[in-house]
């Protein structure tokens, strides 16, 4: 592999945590983004060599590619649970807390989290930050109704919210939600601010993710692939 | 007034609450539900006598009925902030906290209530508790991706979480989610208990409304009307 190739530093980590977390029969979560799709490239592969696995997709777009590659998709409501979701994340602190929805599929992908029992996140280095915060926006998914006077409740926490737009509209959910980018100075308490962000009337969900991530597999520009526990 | 006639209970008090509280050229929230729809109707009443009043809608419903009637219903996002709203309440409290949702406008009618200077509820007597939960169950509008997994994250508060269907088919609120009516034995401690629900993924709204009432103007069976303040 090159080094420094970014695409194949993802497809690496991706298939590494596919290879080492995913056994036959299992229930898996599939996540969105440029790393998930090549996690759901390589569980495609082992449904090929005979694997049974039923799969929870976090978006249309992740599963219309599982679909398309003979990955048997189910509903997450027909599910006890999920044995384990390979999914990206934009930031990953030390004790495995994220930053997640730069995709736009954060609801989902909370939800498909919350009801996982090993949830595996891939990202490349950059990734990796001391606190959360420091490098992305906390993106937060809002109610349309309302979506104004919303965003003013974020800016109270004090960050500065951004619509996300995209070509020249507002950028709109799986969920039919808009999407304010947040970008906080830092984010010393995460724990707090999820509960003042939640409480918020209108915000549908933000995209912190704490205690849900088992555990992360990183890739890195020397073409290393390593692993963080919690 | 007949005692005891309900209907004429909630018409007395609703017409009082915006005798009282609704001024020539104010901005005012239109709640949803039978009690607030006398509400409204009193409002159409002082627009056909000259005043100048810009309403925001709580619910498609209420929209409906405020422009048959000649109200010029504006979108909350155009305004910076709703002088008074009139709602209902399933229940209120001492300290005017109350219980809201089994209408199914829960979530436009929390971001109406955090947009307005002064919210004042209407209700008849039987509303009144001592401690939220006691005889009503708390609505909780949830995403319905993955509802099933939702709901027993509620029940995991405490509660008996039922979804709430009409005509054989889950109710569709509009958001576009559903609703699980909760019944908690009694509710303790609401600020921990609204925290708690709106962190689970899922969860886009709780009818708990902490700290939103600033009156409350109360229908009595013997034909009086009170009024409770903070």
């Amino acid at each position: 592999m090159t080094e420094c190739d970014p695409k194949a530093m993802k497809k690496a980590a991706a298939e590494k945590a596919v290879d080492e977390y995913v056994k036959d029969g299992m229930t898996v979560g599939l996540g969105t983004g440029s790393t998930a799709y090549f996690a759901i490239m390589r569980v495609a592969e082992l449904v090929k060599q005979g694997y049974r696995l039923k799969c929870v997709a976090t978006s249309q777009q992740t599963e219309d590619i599982a679909v398309e590659n003979g990955i048997e998709v189910v509903d997450i409501n027909d599910v006890d649970y999920i044995d384990v979701t390979i999914d990206g994340a934009d930031e990953v602190d030390p004790k495995l807390n994220l930053i997640k929805g730069l995709g736009g599929a954060l609801l989902r992908e909370k939800i498909v989290a919350a009801a996982t029992q090993m949830e595996v996140i891939v990202v490349d280095e950059s990734k990796i930050v001391e606190s959360l915060g420091v490098k992305t926006s906390l993106p937060v998914e809002v109610c349309r109704f309302g979506h104004v006077r919303t965003a003013y409740g974020l800016k109270l926490q004090g960050c500065e919210p951004v619509l996300r737009m995209k070509g020249g509209e507002p950028f709109v959910s799986d969920g039919g939600n808009y999407i304010y980018d947040c970008k906080f100075p830092q984010i010393d308490k995460p724990f707090f601010l999820q509960s003042a962000i939640d409480t918020i009337p209108g915000v549908v969900e933000c995209g912190l993710f704490l205690n849900m991530a088992a555990a992360a597999v990183v890739a890195h520009k020397d073409g290393t692939v390593t692993e963080m526990k919690c």
